[in-house]
């Protein structure tokens, strides 16, 4: 067991922000919540699954909604202890520990919170290492472990159990019941015993996390490059330039965009990136470079800081970096929960190792 | 307690046909489940509130949905069982009997399936005493009842358990829940103890409801006329005409319309009745006549048969009754909870004793 306190609370939230892909919500907001959580309950235990009882149940939580809507009215500590609760009671069983669904974004810093909150530990694993914009989108899906029962909870006390048959189902259904329950709301899901945690999660998420951002703050201080970064992640820069072209719209409860980068060095280069709340598939010249699970990451390019997709405007200086999903991935049915076709793109998945360097 | 055979069902149907004010689903369909449940489980106990042991939990159960896809696809036993046992279930507590929550269209005839598929008995008291299209709508909200947790289940096994805090948000997240289970949903809801059920249900609906039938059915055949009709129920024919305009359409999940009726005496008055569902509001001549939450049903003026509003056509000759709601409707709150103004009307309630005879 280790502990975090306030002083890794910054290497997790610039990681988590960068594993965000230009979404997963602000880490920040989520970073304010844990250090409160920190002041409040002391340093908050992180565990490996092993450590854990053979009988341990483990849920995932997280807050789920509009990223407009969360920005202005996070939930707050009550509502996810709701929700863990509703779900333990539900299945009759307490809860022994939290587990991060997405390792990416606001939802790496929640669990942390929460943990704290109930008095039991966080698991290093998630199932995403990465931001994704539904629910199903896990390697737990990936293992045939069900998002159901889940609870949603919201801040006047209105609580809803989804007990679906598939965890399609249940994104349809939670993010309905979101809809009616203001899109702010605390949402466990994904109960789970220690051994299909042990087979069907992403190990060491939030230590990889936490390195990432290490390594990242690194180079934005001088102290580090990106050949050691990449060392690590075993990722790539994929382009570097500046927008020439941004078209944002939220339509259906997602912020769908596309953004269009010339390149410093030959202007007749462009990549045109697509957006659904994240970044998720990279073209350049035609040329299909980067498609989901593999990772988009935007930075400015003097500063080295993560873009969120909010963030983007015309005529920023961009470095674009690609790096490889979590190795639990590349399963049976991979592209079928996260490949191209799953967010409607006509494209085939490319291999990361086909990415120019 | 009595028993409810395959020989009362005819009269219960007519009845829950004429109290469905033109809407509330087909009872003809759910006469049919009744039926095989007798054929399976034997004639069903129906039971008065004061026969249940004082520490009972009774819930409502009813089928949730859009009466187009109802017709096509009416839950089965298993779906309602489901439902029934996930709420008590969440509730730790066996259910000790069914109590409809409105006697009035095909809401009247499930409860009494439920129970004999259950093997508890049914309560003859209810909600309503009519249909109303949402499920607020009922004497139990105004005698601060709760109608969570209520439970939802699907053909495939999906459910859904809604905690809320008041009837009306219960209301918006079960109808959204329903639209993404296929609209045709078992539904639990309303859990009460026996002496909640006291002092906030309508008692005796159910044989209310038969009698109705039954004394309908005298007009029907010729042993019986309307005054001893109008004796029983303290209702008025408050018009007697022709179809000569009709406007329907399906907005936001409910059927609305309008239909207007010329009088056979006198070809210059007419009746608009609106209908959201069901028949809701008559206005003769610009004065409005009959408000819910008292009832308006329509009839052939030949054979006596209720019209549902599906099966309005231009030039039908039609008779409209009027019929005061049940007694236990006149509580403070109820023209918050079933006024006009609850369903979008800007006119004030007219107290039934202003209706014409």
């Amino acid at each position: 067991m280790r502990f975090i306190g306030k002083d890794d609370l910054d290497d997790l939230t610039l990681g988590a922000t960068l594993l965000g892909n230009g979404g997963g919500g602000d880490p920040y907001q989520a970073r304010l919540m844990a250090l409160q959580a920190i002041e409040d309950f002391g340093p908050i235990p992180v565990v490996e699954l092993d450590e854990l009882s053979d009988d341990a149940l483990v849920v995932t939580v997280a807050v789920l909604g509009a990223p407009t809507v969360i920005i202005e009215k996070i939930p707050s500590g009550k509502q996810y202890v709701d929700a863990v609760n509703a779900l333990g009671s539900y299945l009759g069983k307490p809860i022994a520990a939290i587990l991060p669904v997405e390792v990416g974004g606001m939802n790496t810093l929640v669990p942390l919170m929460v943990a704290a909150e109930l008095g039991v530990p966080c698991v290093n694993a998630d199932g995403m290492r990465r931001a994704f914009p539904q629910i199903e989108m896990t390697v737990f899906t990936l293992a045939g472990l069900s998002a159901s029962p889940m609870a949603l909870a919201d801040e006047h006390g209105n609580q809803a159990i989804l007990d679906t048959t598939t965890n399609r189902m249940g994104e349809r259904l939670v993010r309905t019941a979101a809809m009616n329950m203001g899109l702010a709301n605390a949402f466990a899901s994904y109960p789970m015993t220690k051994s299909q945690a042990q087979t069907g999660s992403i190990h060491g998420s939030m230590t990889y996390c936490a390195e990432v951002g290490r390594r990242l703050r690194a180079i934005q201080v001088g102290t580090g490059t990106w050949d050691e970064f990449f060392t690590f992640t075993e990722g790539r820069t994929i382009f570097e330039g500046k927008i020439v072209d941004l078209d944002r719209r939220t339509t259906t409860g997602f912020a769908r965009g596309t953004v269009v980068i010339e390149a410093f060095a030959d202007q007749s280069r462009t990549m045109r990136i697509e957006i659904q709340n994240e970044l998720l598939l990279a073209i350049e010249d035609g040329r299909t470079v980067l498609t989901p699970p593999d990772l988009i990451c935007m930075l400015d390019h003097e500063t080295a800081e993560p873009i969120t997709t909010e963030q983007l405007s015309y005529g920023q200086r961009v470095r674009v970096l690609g790096l490889p999903c979590a190795p639990e991935w590349h399963r049976p049915g991979m592209l079928d929960v996260v490949g191209p076709a799953a967010f409607g793109y006509d494209v085939d998945y490319v291999p990361f190792e086909g990415v120019r360097a």
